[in-house]
């Protein structure tokens, strides 16, 4: 996919994170952690894990060529197995020993999928201080809340946006427990080829990697990943949702908040809610990526023949579509103008009762998972 | 929606759980638990609370007549309401007094759900116990695992369960966590009409329902209730798994399991595998039952004008789509047959060699959260 | 599903269509015209005709009791055929010979699709000519374009009516173009228990029904019902656009437009867009529903197990659902009050120089589909 | 998107297409052929077109800077211009006059739909043609029909393919009917910028881009390119569909048929079905991609805030996705060996009745779109 069709879907730190070199590395991360750990368990010779380590670097690899292979077999770890036996040359029958693709693909992904998090945590981290700032700097600007597009009654903007907070907090501390671990069950989930060296195996790879282990193996077990996926759904959606507000409440008949936003090619004084869009864009597509990985979840027996190979490009595009969101709004509440006076004005004569707007307001910012 | 074409879509349990009556029911009892709860605050007459509950029984309410208005005000409690009042005569002016119609419909789904999630918790507890039983019963029973749809080597029926098991427990677990709380908020989120009482009259109303209290209302907050459709869809999917598995095995070619299934009105003597037919048709419909629901949550500042209101059918389909689904998967396991002889017959010449299959069956049965 | 909680998701003449004496009656109908064709035929005797249309009345069935048995067999044309067999007595066993359950559920379908379609073409036929009337009525109407939610330049308030116009025009054409052919290929696709009466029999069965023949037997051939819902889903979403511009304008600060509305359970006074919010939440379902029909279309053989079955569910469900978006839609359009004044106060200062409007307005009344 | 991650997503001559390079192309020659079109009727020196002209190629412009400033102004196309309005010096100022963003981004994706629409059209001609003559070529091969998975009656091979045939090239013949038209619209659909020339540019532009008109802009019309998206859904539902049979039929315990297939990282000696793997991972993934492009329909006003910009990642992974399916599965029917006796086994002592397989099988071959 084109970085310039793209563009608004990505960031660029998570761009590169799923690039064909990060991707690679983490493929080949997999290879030369499993030689190391079998070299010491004295599995294979430490010089094939020296040999396999010094021919796992991206650079020998044509990911043209690769991709193109990995068409004709369906699988991404062939081809990339077959070049990197021949880089190791004499060593190369020490690559990917007792091993299956599924192993090395899933493991790679979850280290991706562990680093994007972190990136994305950084982001969202800025974004519920603003929120939190944001909240409390209109504790007591009235404005109207409005339901079914409509003016109904008073309520204060700091609980709207306590509101905006809670949602994508509570939504953040979701994605935070997801654990991304390890992969390594063999051709057939038993790691039948390690005979007594399975479990210390799985352990040195484990650490290795740095990715915990699971209980058994997960080949076709995807619900923890499905978590995952569906919960930056909801992330993304309360996103969504506090950029609809923002856009409409940017309105230029409305006129209660302005973003820093972006201009037009065709008319340069106008402003337009740039942040709010990319949000959107990112709101209307994730919906459908969660709707694809539970559609994908139907995998047959020990290994899917589809169901698992959707998987490859739903989960970046999933991470990425949500870290986008994520600094999109970042920078929408980071820069945003609030027009309290408009905000009084468009209240008119309405009754100013503000209920419990400040006590909900309070409890939202200070425990909103309770 | 007819009961006949709905009829693999729901059971008769929840069937009747959602039907007219139990909706009304669940929505005249916030009517008259409010009312309870006003006079007991002295907010409103006990005269007019007795007076209330009188009225406020389903038997009095013409369910047609009801459809019919709330198209035209898009709102299922205004003409609920209108019935209400003039039941309750010249105490008819102590109905609803300060509150919104997303307290009411909110509030009564979530007595709803909660009814609902009992009804499949009771099923789950028997579809968990039949999946550790044939685990257990099958530990040394020899099979074929199967990649992409080929046979690749030998594994455990046991462990197959298990994983089945594991899958699906955890899904549950997820589901069971929900909390399903009172949604009281008033027109604006505010609790405004209440002055003072507010407080107190939410907490009676929150007994009066036996809903926990929420921090503060959750109109337009729906990341809770979104958490708790696609952990609905992550279960469905999880049994999709375990059916697709049980179908394929079922194949005459492979004969390695058959259900009590039912037959054919073209062929008698045929066996199918009908109950995966209804959990896979389920799990067909599951994933665009929560895009549905993340598409919903876009909602526009304090009550949404549409994304709400497609939850009033969005949320019972996914209980009742996933009830459904689990109670034919329940039968399936509850009378599967297993041909021992046969998965060794298809195992053929390959290598027995089971390495880690018990150990790891042992571990998902144990503690498939850990 | 409760006619309450659907109440905004069909209307009264489509839910009857779709009620269970309904789909009763369409299937029954189907076993009368099969056993009519076939004695016409010489190949039951005609007093087995005779009585087994005497028996397939509605009336005599139990949906209940149906609905349950179909739980068992994945089938709701096997209790359907047991009960109409009793019921037939002696005649019996000249019920559904050499048919299939799919010939059956389809050819019902067929019949309730075609009637939907009909209830829909009326009410488009009305909605349309409200569109165009709109459209030439306010061909002067200066009012202000907007681009990403802000104001960028003039336009007319007719040459959005007609946008919406041929948007919707364009996606019911679309719809209109749809057959609802006759199902019939019994257990293998082959009509094998006909011999050479296949062809005749086919033919005045086709008669009998008033549903075309197709060129072959579909079971597993779901394009051209694909492309119906595909065409109902983009039909819903041309409406969605309409309300959704209607509803942004129908804003207080904005005012441009009033729908007649409904009001409010808290505010008497409040004035809803009640019936874009049923289109809007129409709109909110249907790409799911689309969503879920492809995912069924996967259908394994001759006949699938789990596609076919969630289409009894999805199909009723977007005609239902597109129906009602229709109704509420055609509801807004004819009674929309338009504020010509504050369109041109709301243009401003803004340069008032319409281009091409009224001329691209024209073209789109005239023949959208060019 | 890491190529390696998308590498059974498209085909290297649609990743090609859909390049940097190659987007940039297309929106470059677009404001090269307005300038043109310009300057031949008068509107901007002919000097200014021929500097354009000549700065107006990809190689000018960085991809990944063009990517960064996208996201400020949620906007691919102001970036652009402002690299070409700097390299065009002073006759900078003649770019992209009276135009708008939308005009650029959805002529340019026209124009790479079109191309793409005809390089999937030459494979499916392929397809088409070897679905036909596997068709005929076992016209009389008797197998056993299968429905719920388990076998049913006789039918033929060739009958079978002629279904997978018929639903296929129907699919196609929906999407060869897609017009991709230019869209000149200006910044409020009016072109009001060109005053009398607005129509006379239209043409010339029509003409320069090789792209029809359309009797209006269809900034936010997207009816007919949804329709395409749906088709497309449809098609690769179709090959699903046809992918499932196949692998279900190549399951070595039902063993009628093997495609060329892949290997196994783990166990060299087995054959995968790979060619149906990547056609069943696009159409998991498909059916979501048409629920996204419905969702982003609903879009505002004269230009949607999110709806369009979601547009713009979906319909390059539609065709994309299509085309990869499309390959695989022209590469998998192509290549596809019949097991005859094994089919005959298979049957085993069923009825061997025939009925009409032949006649249907010719039929669906002469015109499916009958």
């Amino acid at each position: 996919m084109s970085r310039l069709l793209n563009s608004l879907g990505t960031t660029e730190e998570l761009a590169d994170l799923f690039s064909d070199a990060s991707v690679l590395s983490a493929m080949l991360a997999f290879e030369s952690a499993l030689a190391r750990a079998q070299a010491r368990l004295g599995m294979i010779p430490q010089s094939a894990a020296d040999a396999i380590a010094r021919a796992a670097v991206p650079e020998g690899f044509d990911a043209a060529d690769i991709a193109r292979e990995a068409r004709q077999s369906a699988s991404l770890v062939i081809p990339v197995i077959d070049v990197l036996r021949a880089r190791a040359a004499d060593e190369g029958r020490f690559v990917h020993v007792g091993c299956t693709t599924q192993d090395v693909m899933d493991s790679a992904l979850m280290l991706l999928l562990d680093r994007a998090r972190d990136v994305m945590g950084a982001d969202h981290a800025r974004l519920a201080e603003s929120l939190r700032r944001l909240s409390n700097a209109h504790a007591d600007t009235i404005t109207v809340a409005r339901t079914l597009l409509q003016p109904a009654m008073a309520t204060t903007f700091g609980y709207k946006a306590a509101v905006w907070y809670a949602m994508i907090h509570r939504s953040w501390i979701r994605i935070a427990g997801t654990v991304f671990p390890l992969q390594f069950g063999g051709a057939a989930g038993t790691l039948a080829a390690y005979g007594d060296q399975a479990q210390p195996l799985t352990q040195e790879l484990s650490k290795e990697l740095g990715l915990p282990m699971s209980i058994a193996p997960w080949h076709t077990q995807r619900d923890a990943l499905a978590a995952f996926v569906a919960h930056c759904g909801i992330y993304v959606a309360s996103l969504g949702k506090m950029a609809r507000d923002i856009a409409l409440l940017m309105q230029a008949e409305v006129g209660e908040v302005a973003e820093t936003g972006g201009g037009s090619s065709a008319m340069p004084g106008k402003r337009n809610p740039s942040g709010c869009v990319i949000v959107l864009a990112a709101a209307t597509r994730m919906p459908s990526l969660v709707a694809s990985y539970l559609t994908g979840m139907i995998q047959e027996h020990e290994r899917a023949a589809g169901g698992w190979q959707a998987e490859w490009q739903t989960l970046p595009e999933v991470v990425q579509t949500s870290g986008s969101a994520l600094a999109a709004a970042t920078g929408v509440i980071g820069g945003l103008t609030v027009f309290a006076d408009r905000m009084r004005a468009n209240l008119g004569a309405r009754d100013a009762n503000l209920g419990c707007a400040e006590q909900f307001r309070r409890r939202l910012l200070e425990d909103p998972c309770r």
